[in-house]
């Protein structure tokens, strides 16, 4: 499933929040550099997916708004450290995250990605395999840069362990992922253990780098940890609304995108599990069907409208938005930083606007 | 390509060299204790890849040779080191090795490794690609397991960085494979460098890694790298003629698998190179076509007789495998462990009956 769908376009990053633009020019330098020693066109593929060039290696501009590296030194900043050093940091799970994304578009056999053709589209799926391993690797060489800005080995070695562990914690939420699939009667808690992996693993995994790097105080590192797995969650809910509800990709494509992909996300899991009746054997019947026409699309509206599901997914998602505007008060933070977090937080739930 | 072909089953084991069942009983519970404790079914499928359940997860062994931490381990000792320390590193490039032959299988869509259905024909591509992800991952964690064999943290971060780059060179050369199904005309020296990055860069982080870990002696570090560099192109020439000339797989597929499949490996580059005329013409016909039939089988061999292809690849292979030996000489090895490491290399050359 296209995951961690890009809420802005280009002309809405001016209502970015301020330290998207504060770390921006340097985090672009950082994941330059680690991409930027080789001619092999194995790196046209990657520099592509991120948005630096066309399909023939053109410069271009059009990348993602690095959400995860920008939580990450926001991060390292509000605990009192210099976000400078943990750039390598912040590199490497956006380089991780892009891992992800590159293999994911292959195994959802996703034909678009930030309004352009994805890389196994574009090259062919063996070698989209490849681009992804290797941006993988360059996500653990990324994080090794941290000896350059005079990190410790120990915590080199702590940190880069971590990355690992958050990236087996994708794997297997991906592995769920794939496996929900094949069956209708996934439960709400499963979906949610899906999600924790999928997505909230690699923000928890951003924060806890900025914070770690920081400050040596465990304790703000403990709720900042726990802000960020919250803040993913509630991330991945508000994601599940706008692939239904929410206009996508600049408007670009038609609404109701995961309903026409029969996706099955937390408002759809939540009315399988309330429809009653006729409704719930149309709905089963819909949802086991390879295809979905534009009548099937109506008519699972009317069962989300009817079980009230939009309302429940806003419920949840509130929740873990919530739970991690608590765990930010428990970091003490001084208050612009935590200001800063929960704008940023604010943002990520697409409520920028209000 | 299903590169590293087992140039042995079962039956031979006997024949193995002392070094590969010295180390053996250790390896596999490192191995093991690496990939134990998950009950996800994630791990099965990487389980399963490894020989060690079949596909519903019931116990089974059939694992490979593993010539890679044998030949790491062995340096290890060669050089005065404790074997026992470097098996993390050594279950670390086994499992690097293993993350490449899943991705690879889907690339090439191989049905068949060892004998047994690939891991993506057994639970398809989209989750075979996840099982191989997290072989990778696996393999980094692996090695930081040398914390605790009492490894110091600027050590371990070095050899993290060489395995990354290891893998990096093993992608880069996999993106030159794939691309070279493309083309007829890649020219020999265009081979031998996707074969070094393919397969020769990670048996000299194998030697590398043991060395490393065994001594602070640079001129026998370097010396053991670049042994493990030339054995690793000449073991993979060998397999190109095995892929041709060889029997395969205990006899249980017909010889000519190569050809059959329209591999461009060594002895095939050179024959489109010397070939000439007619001769030629039908050669560059049979190589386009999508399908090769038998008679066309039958044609390539005699083109590949007429050229001295296989005699003209023997003696590229000895050509490494020589200089190998003259690596060995140069490390100063005491004569025990030179003679184990020669031993090995042999055999790896197909050699061990002789």
């Amino acid at each position: 499933m296209p995951y961690f769908r890009p809420l802005c376009c280009e002309t809405k990053e001016m209502s970015l929040p301020t330290p998207f633009h504060r770390y921006l020019n340097e985090l672009e330098v950082e994941l330059r550099s680690v991409l930027s020693d080789s001619a092999s066109p194995l790196y046209t593929m990657m520099r592509y997916h991120l948005g630096w060039v066309d399909e023939r290696g053109q410069n271009q501009q059009s990348s993602g708004k690095l959400s995860r590296p920008t939580l990450c030194l926001l991060a390292c900043e509000a605990v009192g450290g210099d976000w400078h050093s943990a750039l390598p940091a912040a590199a490497a799970v956006e380089l991780i995250h892009n891992f992800s994304l590159i293999h994911d578009d292959i195994q959802d056999g996703s034909w678009e990605r930030r309004n352009r053709p994805t890389v196994w589209k574009v090259w062919g799926e063996a070698q989209a395999i490849n681009a992804g391993d290797s941006m993988y690797v360059l996500a653990q060489l990324a994080l090794f840069r941290l000896e350059g800005t005079g990190v410790p080995s120990q915590k080199i070695i702590l940190l880069s362990r971590q990355l690992n562990q958050a990236s087996l914690r994708l794997c297997e939420g991906q592995y769920l992922d794939i496996e929900f699939e094949k069956y209708l009667d996934i439960s709400i808690d499963q979906y949610l253990d899906m999600i924790d992996k999928k997505t909230a693993a690699l923000f928890e995994c951003s924060l806890h780098f900025g914070a770690f790097l920081g400050t040596e105080n465990q304790a703000q590192i403990s709720s900042l940890c726990s802000f960020g797995r919250n803040l993913g969650m509630a991330y991945q809910i508000q994601n599940d609304l706008q692939g239904i509800w929410g206009d996508n990709e600049g408007g670009k494509e038609a609404p109701y995108t995961d309903v026409r992909s029969k996706k099955k996300t937390l408002p759809v899991i939540y009315a399988l599990h309330k429809s009653e009746g006729i409704e719930r054997e149309r709905f089963l019947k819909i949802y086991s069907k390879a295809r979905i026409s534009p009548n099937d699309v109506g008519r699972v509206l009317r069962i989300l409208g009817s079980t009230d599901a939009q309302a429940y997914t806003e419920q949840i998602r509130d929740k873990y938005h919530l739970q991690s505007l608590k765990d930010l008060e428990r970091a003490q933070l001084p208050s612009s930083a935590a200001q800063e977090l929960r704008e940023v937080a604010t943002f990520l739930m697409g409520q920028e606007g209000k």
